[in-house]
């Protein structure tokens, strides 16, 4: 296996997967972080050209560990080299990247990823084998994907300690708008209000803290998320502003915000008692596998023991 | 002291000051409050006239611990049969509690209090003389308020483990509005829209049970919060509307986040860095005591030790 950036998510990828068992090389453009690695005894390099002849050549597995804005560049050099080599990435937005990948022309051989799980440290030195270990890692189950690539990519994540949640990019993009993305805006406009108001910041104690931890996080980051899922951020941001209005205007004219506080609750207390459940009858690469796991995973579903495939022994 | 209402807060009251060496006794409408008070030792009655009676003649310190809808009856009887007693609240909506006060003719011995902190369990059973440890309890330093009955507040509060922060009523309604009533609609609002949208519960994780925590809390509660602090609750939650409506036509239109991201990052960052100070220089009393506290609260400033007053030893 291949893993193209050796910073946090990269990084603990590699020891992850190096403890358990695989043979796995790396790239990293910058010395620090490929020392860094080379240090704690794994096989990196800071020759991208080299790397990839050589993921080529062994017909490994791609994991695409850089941040978005240095995709473009890396897909080109990918397409030039590397063609036919199975392709992951592990990029919060599914969408742009499989744009991305599509204009490289490798979207045959491509499955995205998304490991949910991060610290607010970053580079090899942050990562660690154990990062991945029951968090979700979302596999894209696009109409595109390949049985194959998608067992390896399942395989890799597994590996890593993963739990796997099989969904569509689009979906994936929504879900992380309204569950990532907004709440980083809802608490970025409390921050701002509260700071307007004299004795607030005075007051402030537990809930205020929690509500606006995420404005803490770092702006570039925030925005870099934000930005790369407009087209599914902004109907969520319609949708919490029409809330929000209409408790006001209710609040304004008849006293109460009866509607949204009932609402509310109701959907704070499904999400409570959301049913999780496991993934074990679908074989991939059967007919429908996709729009099954799709389903499976809308519905809670999450993959921890490799599911069997048509090609594979079973 | 007399104490009305021997709930999570009056009960807690209570115990912290029995605790303390105080004589206390207190009221419960309830037989089961009354009953479970008595059963550990203290002096709980379900007769108010009674209680009233007993603090009439022994000009104790009344502290209304009953449930804002319950306070226009209790401020009626109060002004029946007990209307010379210093008189204190521990209600979160302070401007509403004044003019209930005022309407029952109690102004002029009236000093509001806000402790705040609570569980979310409610009850005799639920308090605990530890409550108040370490929690602000704010002590409205209003234009009528008397420097005696100031002082008694302030006692109490400091008996309870607490820390005082003066302010004047309207200015804890808005911070109150900002920092507490705000986030709640603002979290039942995220949990509606995430609840929209397929696979949201299935990937939220962390930060968006943080973020929707506070809708958890029961309906009633928070619409009484809401609802009775209306006319600082509408100004705020139209700024919040307003960022979040600009945010969205610059994601929309620029595919830019930049503008409400740096704001809301330097906000929280300032209030990371808001400093806190004692208050020690100011003597209950003397010319311009009641604005000299205003302003030293807005500065950060808490009461950790009995202030000085004109008419006590110094």
């Amino acid at each position: 296996m291949c893993v193209l950036g050796l910073g946090l998510i990269g990084g603990s990828i590699m020891r992850a997967t190096a403890a358990a068992g695989r043979e796995v090389f790396g790239y990293n453009r910058s010395v620090e972080g490929a020392h860094g690695a080379q240090a704690e005894g794994f096989d990196a390099s800071t020759d991208l050209n080299k790397t990839l002849a050589r993921a080529a050549d062994t017909e490994a597995l791609i994991v695409l560990a850089v941040p978005m804005p240095a995709l473009p560049t890396m897909l080109a050099h990918i397409s030039e080299s590397a063609r036919n080599c199975p392709l992951t990435d592990v990029t919060s937005v599914k969408s742009a990247v499989l744009d991305e990948v599509n204009a490289a022309g490798l979207l045959a051989r491509f499955v995205g990823g998304h490991p949910m799980t991060g610290t607010a440290h970053s580079g090899w030195a942050a990562g660690h084998g154990g990062l991945f270990n029951r968090a979700p890692w979302v596999i894209s189950v696009d109409d595109h994907v390949d049985a194959t690539v998608w067992s390896m990519v399942m395989a890799l994540a597994l590996e890593c300690g993963a739990v796997v949640v099989p969904a569509k990019s689009d979906e994936h993009d929504a879900a992380a708008a309204a569950i990532s993305h907004l709440p980083h805006l809802l608490a970025e406009a409390l921050a701002v209000t509260a700071a307007e108001v004299p004795l607030a910041f005075a007051l402030a104690a537990g809930s205020f803290r929690d509500a606006t931890r995420v404005a803490g996080t770092g702006p570039d980051l925030v925005r870099a998320m934000c930005e790369a899922n407009a087209g599914q951020l902004l109907p969520a941001a319609d949708r919490v502003i029409d809330l929000l209005s209409h408790a006001r205007d209710s609040l304004a004219n008849h006293g109460s915000v009866a509607d949204l506080v009932d609402e509310g609750h109701a959907a704070r207390t499904r999400y409570e008692s959301f049913p999780r459940s496991d993934i074990v009858t679908v074989v991939i690469g059967a007919p429908d596998w996709r729009d099954q796991l799709a389903a499976a995973g809308r519905a809670g579903g999450v993959i921890r023991s490799a599911l069997p495939s048509l090609d594979s022994p079973r």
